[in-house]
């Protein structure tokens, strides 16, 4: 994603504290006061612009959702977006790494993983940087409760095929799998930013939902 | 596969029981014996007109590959291909259902099975005849050495997904996976003659090894 500087970002980030959380790590623990009821927590890592967490949450309020992105010029668009969207109270943001997960959530505060459209990584020497590399796949088991789930969906061939290998080998079983999303679209699918641009260059979008076996 | 009648069929079958294994349930425990050494056993269930099983055996002549088919018009398709090919020492063919492979192998007697666009069994009525259901699974298990492994190609995407699904749901880790086969083909691939055929068309071909968890 091409990143504009926006020197605006830091400042409008903190006038929306009711969306985007300042303190991230404070929240750790305790995001079921923050969200008033005790419904599950589905969380995005990488978030980008918001179109999916959004969409998720306007179309689930028994769902509580958790867009987390690193960069702030990308997480700016996403919070614009949830002030169209009138700030649904089952939404939150935070502009933070996903590697950052432990300081961020307790174990088992969180039902479901989501990642959309992750980067590629492709270089061999970057594996690790891939959102389904192992070390994420741990760090995703240790904030989620047992039996929790990834739900990814990609574009990328290479990494679902590496994925597919990367979380069955990590003691994952597929819940579901669709090589073609498009070529039946479920009524439920809420689509990204980049699902929109390369399904419709006729691209087949990749899906999965992995489950961990406690 | 469209079956014309071969009246001549079973006449033709018997004159080769050097290659076409007349007595098959009579091998069983044997194989060594009737390969002449204690190579590896690799079979595929459902080996139509041979032209995978065949190009395997002459690639790999440290291996010993068994072709499986269970109809008499298709296998005499396979046995008039070995017969051109000179009947490579290390390949036998058995016209039997792969429903009885007990019968066929006693235990740790197989070290591969490979499946290539199997029937895809698309009705949800008709799951239990396909290749990758956790019966024949189970099956295959049967006669496999510990951690033996499944090789698995087709062009049927809903097949593929299944089978995804269905293998590591049984506990079989998947080993690699490719959604586009012939995107950057392997060296070694010996192709069917449906995968000529369908690959021409431009349908992505899919492909994973799986393998048997001790």
């Amino acid at each position: 994603m091409r990143l504009r500087n926006k020197p605006w970002a830091k400042d409008f980030m903190a006038e929306h504290p009711d969306v985007l959380i300042l303190d991230p790590e404070g929240k750790k623990g305790r995001w079921t006061e923050e969200f008033g009821n005790d419904a599950p927590i589905h969380i995005e890592v990488g978030t980008g612009k918001g179109q999916f967490i959004i969409g998720m949450a306007l179309a689930n309020p028994e769902i509580n959702y958790i867009g987390i992105e690193h960069f702030d010029n990308v997480i700016v668009s996403a919070l614009e977006k949830a002030i169209e969207a009138k700030k649904p109270s089952n939404l939150r943001l935070m502009r933070v790494n996903g590697e950052e997960l432990e300081s961020l959530f307790v174990g088992s505060e969180i039902s479901r993983v989501y990642l959309n459209f992750s980067d590629p990584w492709p270089k061999d020497r970057h594996e690790k940087r891939r959102l389904t590399h192992p070390n994420f796949l741990a760090k995703y088991e240790g904030v989620l409760k047992a039996n929790g789930e990834i739900h990814f969906k990609t574009d990328n061939r290479s990494l679902f095929e590496y994925s597919l290998v990367s979380m069955t080998d990590y003691g994952m079983k597929l819940r579901s799998v669709s090589l073609d999303l498009h070529a039946s679209m479920p009524e439920d699918n809420v689509l990204t930013e980049y699902e929109e641009k390369f399904s419709s260059k006729g691209h087949p979008i990749y899906r999965l939902e992995a489950q961990y076996q406690s």
